[in-house]
This record gives structure tokens, C-alpha cells and sequence, in this order.
């Protein structure tokens, strides 16, 4: 490790979310060992993305164009807007192929610890685009965490006053849970919330 | 993740070694989320570092400079030369501060299963350097498995006529192993090579 580059290299690795300083150097190595067939590709790619890709203006997503191509097929049912707290949330939610409308990324959610205020996130975006744009059903897709609740019941709040239908996530047991290994919040609330069967 | 742009990239960062799918997306958005401070960074290093990183062609360590610096510094003992399989090991070996000699790096290990064969590393090399470096050890630091020790053998036959003294690193406890949890086969060794305690 003696070459300054390299340790820069490495250290700026170290610096992304999951790299430690051992799989770092890995991936540095591996970047180093081949730099024909793995780095150079990797650079281009990386050149590529960072020249076409935009945040979108509407709903927050990251694309090679704005609006994005969620925000601009018609095909998609731009009555319902979906609210996350991230751009990965808008590609979870995708990945499902359960969902059909728009979405509205709040770029976070209210945090008392972390100094998060509604002035932060992207809400008056959200309330101006209800109204411009006809607005049926807003989804609130946040987290089940304290920080992501409060968010949501903030929102509630919020677009009351602009009459459109407020609905959020099931809460209950998630798919292939068993009892026994769930939390009691969890439990809890799956009973609370049961639902009729059908027969 | 609609861009192709950005799949692309995600395809391409989950190749690299210990990233999968699901980290490959969050390198991905952690980059593109931070294009300035984090993304632009990152490709101004890697172009750096490409354009400067070559392979030392006598030992075959990575550095900005052929010989590298471990190569052309005349403090360092270049008459033992400590052989390891690859760059990572000199790397390893050069954070313990406990070797002041040169490396010669194979390229590998022979592998019969893996078809690597003596053509395919780099031993001619070594032989060469043996003999116009006027090399006075060479210390076998490969791993303790299989293809290195049979690697460590082959090349033990392969020097003896070079007459330079061979000498390999200690088997052992490692430190802060517990007998208990020790292999049998490490625990052996260890107690075959165990050495006399000075009072």
C-alpha cells in the first residue's frame, strides 16, 4: 500500500455505506488487478450515469430524464401519488409491480433527534402538486419506525384540508413470518387489524 | 429504477467482489444521491488512479512508480525476498512493519484443479532475480492450504540448486486463538514446532 493513489482510492471506498476498510482494499485490488476489463468499464459507466442522471423536479426520483419516465407515462395513473422517504423506497415499491401511480419522494422523514423539520422535506411540493395536478389518493408508503409514523400523522394533518383520500400501508405480519418469531408490536397489531375471510 | 443508465451501473457494481444486488443498489443511490460531494470525487480518484497505477515489473506490486517504492528503496534488505502469492499479500504482510526485505509476487498459486500450472506464475522470474539480485533468502509467506504449501514445495525443489537459503513462516496458534477452538491440524503443528522458553 504504498502508492498515495491507491490509499486515497481506498479510503474514499471506505467511505460508502456497507464498504469497510478490508473489503475496500478488496475492491480496490480487484479495480487495480484489472483495470482493462473491471476498472475502465466501471469508469465509463460511472462518467455515463454522472452526466445523465438528474433528480426528477416532480416526485424526487433519479433518472436520465425530467420528469422522470415514472412521472411522464401516461399510461401510469397519476391520481394516486405513493409518499416515501427515499428514492430506494420509489424502487422497492417498484420492484412489487404492485403499483401503478406516481410517487413523491419527501427526501427524509421528521426526526426530533435528528433536527428533521417539516421545512426540510419536500411537503409543500407534495401539497402543490394536489392541487395542480387533480390528486385522488395519496398513499402514505413511510416506514413503521417512531420518525416515519410521526411523518405520517404530520401529513395526515397536513392534507386534511385539501380533501383528498389519505390511506397508508397495512401494518401485520410480513409474508413467510411465524408467530412465535414476531414482535409483540407486530402481533398486536396483525390482530388488531384482521380481516374478514372470504368463503 | 427505471434508467437504464442507472441499471447499468448497478449491474456493474454488483460484480465486484463481497457486493451483491441489494448493496450494489445502495452504492448506487449513495452515490447518485451525492453527486458532488461524493460520486464526482470518487471518478476524479479512479481517473487518477488509473492513469497512474502501473505493475512493478520486478516484483509485481501495484504503485505509481516501476520499480515500485518498495522495490527502489535502498534502506529496505534487498537480498531476501519474500515470495507470497499476490498483492493483497504484500500489502498484509507491509501493514505488520515486520519485514524489511523485498516481495516477489507469483500471480497465484499452483491449482490443479483451477489448471494453473508453474508456466502460469511467475517463477522464471524469481529465479532470474535470484540470480542477478544476489539474493541471500527467500522466505515462502504463502497460505497454509493445499496449493500453497504445494506451491511452497515445488519452488523449494526449483531453488535448491540456486543454493539461497529457503525458510518459510511458523505454523502456529494465532494470536488470541483459544486451544479449545483450534483446528487439530493447527494445534499439531503448533506442538511439533513448539520452541524453548527462555528463563
Amino acid at each position: 500500500m504504498s502508492s498515495p493513489d491507491i490509499n486515497d482510492l481506498i479510503r474514499m471506498l471506505a467511505r460508502l455505506p456497507g464498504v469497510g476498510p478490508r473489503s475496500a482494499r478488496r475492491l480496490a485490488l480487484c479495480l487495480l488487478e484489472d483495470r482493462e476489463t473491471v476498472m475502465k468499464p466501471l469508469m465509463l459507466q460511472l462518467d455515463k450515469t454522472y452526466a445523465s442522471v438528474k433528480t426528477c423536479t416532480r416526485c424526487g426520483n433519479l433518472d436520465s430524464q425530467d420528469p422522470c419516465a415514472i412521472c411522464s407515462e401516461p399510461r401510469r395513473n397519476h391520481k394516486i401519488i405513493c409518499v416515501v422517504e427515499g428514492i430506494s423506497d420509489i424502487w422497492a415499491v417498484e420492484r412489487t409491480r404492485a403499483f401503478d401511480g406516481v410517487y413523491h419522494a419527501l427526501g427524509g422523514v421528521l426526526s426530533a433527534i435528528d433536527g428533521v423539520r417539516p421545512d426540510d422535506l419536500r411537503i409543500n411540493e407534495l401539497l402543490s402538486r394536489i392541487t395542480t395536478e387533480g390528486t385522488e389518493e395519496v398513499v402514505l408508503a413511510l416506514a413503521a419506525t417512531v420518525d416515519g409514523q410521526t411523518t405520517a400523522h404530520y401529513l395526515t394533518d397536513k392534507l386534511a384540508a385539501t380533501g383528498v383520500r389519505i390511506s397508508r400501508l397495512a401494518h401485520g405480519m410480513p409474508m413467510g413470518g411465524e408467530l412465535d418469531y414476531l414482535d409483540d408490536g407486530t402481533l398486536s397489531t396483525a390482530l388488531r387489524s384482521r380481516t374478514a375471510v372470504k368463503s
